[in-house]
């Protein structure tokens, strides 16, 4: 089943469920006005949204309408918990290389980050940067939306209670990065507004594509249309459900907790690229002293999206522009 | 104006308006279901709470009940983003003393922490402790509740854009806390649920407690019907305004966001005591070369009140217990 928002003035959007294919959608407010309020009940949700699904798929359904992605917000353009992973530890191995930095991880434990849920950006919305000296990147992840999840559940009830999986990109401002880490807070100015692909879909959709916990798939990304990285999100040093249960430790998770994965990062990135352009700088910065790729400027546009074994589009795509923000 | 959130089984509760005095309180729902609803849209809500406000105080108002903090939710039980701050230095800089620490922090930037807002508790709710090994911890702060704030807003917008104003129980699991800070990444298992007052008011019910977006007031802290400390709001060395418009450089804060002071802490703190056991612990070990007050252990209650110059409560207390949680 595929779920989409589309804009209609409101701070959640109204909920759609869109075909297969991508091509149309079908009002779900009988069932649930917004995706928060299914995810609220999903077991209550579910069936009628599933019932809809197959109507649109089968061309049976009254009231279907073409599905326009620019018209889409966020999947929850607004939810209540979001946290980032740092989950593909050749990421991290790449950049601490490059800059001789040491992350001080307790053996066994996950980098996970608590972020902002308030304001995400839908998948064709112009993203304002306040200023390009802040270093504009890019980062492609995959990200899991989750059900109930009560206290000290262990991975495999984590994994069961992902209900939704969909593609961000997870824009860094780099300028930040260190000097908030080294204050040992997390990220504040160094993590404006996420953005998410224009449809979040249940792990049936995926099929052999979603295994251990993890999406074996490629994202693709390009830049200005110019392929860029194609890395799979198989190499997850630790799965979905592992990292929800280390954050479910001592705390319940609710309904619509989104989960990233943090930038998605290949051993072969030589043949992949990278997901991020600070992982493709130091890279540059090991093979020849210094990065080359230039940070991310007004009017570029960035493009994500995985295909399944056909070709076809499986969460529609990101592709948006980056603009200097109006204040 | 004081408003609080009753249980009634959904996720959001039920919004109320309660009598200045805490006794009354009549339903919102002509006005708004829930604080979140109110907050969504306060120029519209605000007259009409106003009235049930007014009219409550006058004791003319058409089914009014008593007010049982007991069956009080946190003012908003979930909301779309919290943020952390540690504005009292005074607590900083007795931590780095007492452990030999050194928080690298940007000379005029504050510390602002990413949290979650998914979960919260309720201010007479027993507080669920996975493990009394992980070293559980009460923190005393002054917490606003924002209306939107544009991207790049000024201290002096922020601080107008605060619609409400409470306490919280910022609860600390410390054998986390030092490991989680040098990963950079921010706090994940050092911070399970946090802990709100029954009633969240409108900046004019301080009076002359609410000045340079700071509350000039004392939070009295009691551990089992003992008094441990009241430290004033007032030496916060950047104010609410300011936290928020650090926050809001390059991104926008969505109504319902919610901004914590961090421990409130004194200079004399020789004479008001500490809000929170690591600091009243680090200047033991400062005074005497070790610890000897104990972390929270199963069944301590822990109160948190705030009066004004005549005595009264103005948020109710947040007044709970520390017990195993179940699983």
């Amino acid at each position: 089943m595929k779920l989409a928002t589309l804009k209609n003035g409101s701070r959640d959007g109204r909920l759609v469920v869109v075909s297969r294919d991508l091509k149309h959608a079908v009002d779900a407010a009988a069932v649930a006005p917004t995706l928060q309020a299914a995810m609220d009940n999903w077991s209550r949700s579910e069936p009628g949204l599933q019932s809809l699904y197959q109507a649109l798929n089968a061309g049976t359904q009254a009231g279907a309408f073409a599905f326009d992605p620019e018209q889409a917000m966020a999947p929850l353009p607004r939810t209540h918990q979001f946290v980032d992973a740092s989950a593909f530890l050749n990421h991290g191995n790449i950049m601490e290389r490059a800059f001789n930095l040491t992350v001080k991880r307790p053996e066994g434990v996950p980098i996970l980050i608590q972020r902002q849920s308030d304001d995400f950006v839908g998948p064709c919305d112009d993203y304002p940067v306040r200023s390009w000296e802040d270093n504009c990147d890019y980062e492609g992840e995959f990200a899991v939306i989750v059900d109930d999840v009560a206290m000290g559940s262990s991975a495999a009830e984590c994994e069961a209670a992902i209900r939704l999986i969909t593609i961000i990109n997870d824009v860094s401002m780099r300028r930040f990065v260190l000097p908030e880490a080294q204050m040992g807070f997390g990220f504040i100015n160094a993590k404006p507004a996420t953005v998410f692909a224009p449809v979040a879909v249940t792990p049936d959709e995926l099929g052999d594509g979603w295994k251990d916990g993890r999406v074996q798939l490629d994202l693709h990304l390009s830049r200005n249309g110019e392929p860029v990285s194609h890395p799979n999100g198989r190499e997850m040093d630790w799965s979905f459900g592992q990292l929800l249960a280390h954050l479910a430790y001592n705390r319940n998770l609710r309904a619509g907790t989104i989960l990233g994965s943090g930038t998605v990062s290949n051993k072969a990135v030589s043949e992949v690229g990278s997901a991020c352009l600070a992982e493709q700088r130091a890279l540059e910065v090991l093979a020849q002293g210094a990065p080359k790729t230039p940070w991310l400027t007004g009017g570029e546009r960035m493009r994500f999206e995985v295909k399944d074994a056909q070709g076809r589009s499986i969460f529609g795509a990101i592709d948006h522009q980056f603009v200097a923000a109006s204040r």
